[in-house]
């Protein structure tokens, strides 16, 4: 079920800016109101999030205060992963807070932004703030850029896809 | 509906032992098995948490990736509190995330520890770590302590009440 484009995609840039936060830069071949559509819609989300997996999206409510919850069944077994919106300005800017059910009350904070490029081209950044620097080390150790590769090259083919 | 026994009550002892962290620490006179029932059970919670105010807890699930919610009803107005439990152990600690609905996704970790002093009486020491030095200092000034020493001052009276 993996993504036959991971492999000709372009990897995202993954950084770590200070100890506790991880920087990921990545550039779409699409407009922002689109990738932002792709990105908080649930019936596109379901389409990339879980790189082939199957994806339960119980609950997505992309405005402030509001509640998300994924389950994603996939080879590796069943993953939860949840959070809440802190902010959500369309089309630019979600800061949220990321959790797996593997390591519950360790929360994340990601700040997503969406750059206009100017080009019909959209540049996706998130910086995620950990509260220590071993759960950061923790995530950036866990094969988080391949799952997030092959996101990404799984979001590359909805935004081809989907209406201008 | 304040607590007439605040003011007699001892006072918590807060300190900020790094510059994203608040600690409280109390000592309570009921041994450590009955503090830890006054702080699990929904029904004595409700006693206690809200210093005199309604409480609904919609959710308290002390058992580690359990959930609670607790909504409190008071002079200020409705105010949502959440979180989840990373760690339960009986009768001695507690890691969970503090959430309030008025800053949704700014999220604290407490560690919170039941020290049984041997005499029949607890300490509470619990120390919050924040995503930042500014959401710190942000709790700092909202008033925190005298609400907690209101609710803790509610929690010797539910320990009076309590068979041992």
């Amino acid at each position: 079920m993996s993504t036959p484009m991971t492999k000709s995609s372009p990897k995202a840039k993954v950084t770590t800016p200070t100890d506790r936060e991880i920087r990921i830069e990545r550039v779409f071949a699409a407009p922002r109101d689109r990738v932002w559509r792709a990105m908080t819609d649930p019936a596109l989300i379901a389409q990339w999030w879980g790189r082939g997996n199957k994806l339960v999206i119980e609950k997505f409510e992309p405005t402030r205060g509001g509640h998300w919850r994924i389950v994603e069944d996939g080879p590796e077994g069943v993953n939860g992963f949840e959070g809440r919106f802190r902010e959500v300005t369309p089309p630019e800017r979600i800061v949220q807070t990321f959790e797996w059910d593997g390591m519950p009350g360790h929360v994340i904070i990601e700040h997503v932004t969406l750059e206009d490029l100017g080009d019909g081209r959209t540049r996706i950044v998130n910086v995620s703030l950990f509260h220590t620097t071993e759960e950061r080390d923790g995530m950036l150790n866990s094969g988080m850029e391949v799952g997030l590769n092959e996101s990404y090259a799984a979001l590359d083919e909805v935004l081809a896809r989907m209406d201008a």
